[in-house]
């Protein structure tokens, strides 16, 4: 259950042809009544921009804030596609938009998949009326599988309000699948609220989440997250709206590091101790991103001089006398060196699905953390398959 | 042929034990008579700086940038190990000094290997007199040989200029190598110059050689670079010397790249086109530090697409209608989107050992180069091992 279990919401997900494999790859969440309600969305900051990308932005400009559909499509990410490309995103709007009976901007946009490929139109038109016509209240299922590209497992998340819900589906992790890119998420709520708390709310869930996952240092051209709220349960306390909208946000992150490429484990890096929380972000990224970092937890190794050489290099304030590393809450080093520890504590520690990395800068009140994943052979075999 | 192809020096290297292999570990670049001559250094940005950085870079300052000799050892990097590190460093260039009969601040030092373990100082005072004591004029490919580690073979360099000669021997490449950590050069000449002046041919070689290789966006703890100028062939056309300098770090610099750790293809990333040459030099390093990238190459994929994700996600003037990218100099996309392109020649190019991307923004003049390699299973064998 997903971006259904919100009053107010039909879903669907179908197989169009997109995908060589026949698997599902055409989803639409929309309103059930096919009317607009107030959404917002939160987009790549990649300047190599995707078609639905440009669209959904240029959509939920032009309507102030109101969508009634979302279609997706996974298999091809119409990114490098050029003007060609954002005339096919538009027209997949428009061919939702004429099924639902709204206007063509009340419909977003979101693609996965191959860059620099031209969308197979011909199939993808002949799938829109199947996949409208197949929208339905208990729909979710269907339409977070057919968002799936290298995922292993569909990523669903439902959050209980006090009086509300908020519902959501994803896929990805931020470029983690990169010949099948980007990460997509679309969360729906029945909530009553204004698209400018809606987008406060998924800003601030955002912030806490999916820009705290870094599975390698990739930003996609095609990243969207998109929240409608369909009002269905009248107006809500906005802090309980934030809450909720950051706790479902926070579900999908922790549900794509654990299913990201060719990962064994899901490692948090935390920064504590920093001369400002911005750096300690830039430290946490630093070793987080680090290729020698992520294989030594592929293999178990608590190889704290890479964690230390990372945060030397971060290009922040740093005094490696003060530094202090710590797995698993055993710290191994400080003041710059190693100490004694329970080593067999440390070992079970990197024997686990999940890691947590601490560094002590020693230097001031800045903290923050990242979450990711270890570098591994499978990692490799994903991607460096032929485009 | 390295670093005693100059007039004027002698070198050596020997199995004290730091190894456990029993490999050679102690390496010796000596002037012939024992007394100081011009010399200068540069040394890694980390801020997590290894003891035997700390004790050069203080030695030279002392001196007034003049050295008698460079002692190296490999097995242990002498990094994270605090306050004892540094009273180690010092110690081996008072031992090595006092055998060769100079001032222990004449004495540079150099180590690479393990972070965070204290140096083996018992095997390391017993192997120096033995160090000392071999040093001959054809001592060069020992020494070359004992700064190995992961190094499958000795990168080794000879200059002639008119006049006179550099030489050189180098181990790893930035981080390569982790387990067993950094780069190491040490240069010789028989000009005569000034300190300044070697540190200037120095800055301007290592800019354009050992600062444009990336093998992994690492920035290891203890990297150096050193360069002594016995004097012995006079004085050269200061020019000369800058060049010959350039031509001798740029050809140890390949030499690291064809060794990087469980490559299979060097690769130099060209950006041209940018805003200016520092953009440009962000965006090629942002694309030669991609995971996804090095897997591609490794996988003998010319997927555009990537190259145009990083470079729109780099942090520089970026406008996707513009930009172009070509491998081996075919044109693959252009103006944002692929073009028609002889597909044969670039599978050519792709399956060679060397392979040449270039992008061009399409915004100004800006241009950098930055030479590194592919992501392969052998890199994440070598790097998962435990410490």
């Amino acid at each position: 259950v997903s971006v259904t279990a919100a009053q107010g919401f039909v879903a669907a997900g179908v197989a169009s042809g997109i995908k060589p494999s026949g698997d599902r790859d055409l989803s639409l969440v929309a309103t059930a009544d096919g009317r607009p309600v107030a959404a917002a969305g939160v987009f790549t900051s990649n300047k190599m921009t995707a078609a639905p990308v440009l669209v959904s932005s240029s959509h939920l400009r032009a309507s102030g804030g109101q969508a009634a559909a979302v279609v997706l499509s996974s298999g091809n990410a119409n990114a490098a596609t050029g003007e060609q490309g954002e005339a096919d995103a538009t027209e997949m709007c428009a061919l939702v938009a004429a099924d639902l009976g709204c206007d063509h901007h009340h419909v977003l946009i979101c693609q996965t998949g191959l860059i620099g490929i031209p969308l197979p139109m011909d199939v993808i038109r002949a799938g829109i009326p199947t996949l409208t016509s197949a929208r339905r209240a208990d729909g979710d299922t269907d339409a977070a599988e057919a968002i799936r590209t290298t995922d292993t497992v569909r990523k669903e998340v439902v959050i209980g309000g006090d009086g509300f819900t908020v519902g959501g589906m994803a896929k990805g992790a931020a470029m983690l699948a990169p010949n099948m890119a980007t990460m997509l998420a679309v969360l729906t709520t029945d909530a009553a609220a204004t698209p400018d708390q809606l987008k406060a709310a998924l800003v601030r869930g955002v912030a806490g989440s999916f820009n705290v996952l870094s599975v390698d240092g990739c930003t996609s051209t095609n990243d969207t997250v998109l929240l409608l709220a369909s009002g269905a349960a009248g107006p809500v306390d906005p802090g309980a709206l934030d809450a909720a909208v950051a706790a479902a946000c926070a579900s999908l992150a922790e549900q794509m590091a654990g299913d990201a490429e060719g990962a064994t484990k899901t490692v948090w890096v935390h920064v504590t101790g920093a001369h400002s929380d911005e750096e300690a972000a830039v430290a946490a990224r630093r070793v987080a991103d680090s290729a020698l970092c992520k294989c030594s937890w592929y293999g178990r190794d608590p190889y704290w001089g890479r964690v230390a050489s990372e945060l030397g290099s971060a290009g922040v304030a740093f005094d490696q006398r003060l530094v202090s590393v710590a797995y698993g809450g055993v710290t191994v080093a400080h003041g710059g060196v190693e100490i004694d520890h329970d080593r067999a504590a440390v070992a079970t520690h990197m024997e686990g699905r999940r890691i947590e990395v601490t560094a002590d800068l020693g230097l001031g009140a800045g903290r923050a953390s990242i979450l990711t994943n270890d570098l591994t052979h499978a990692y490799v075999d994903e991607n460096m398959g032929t485009s």
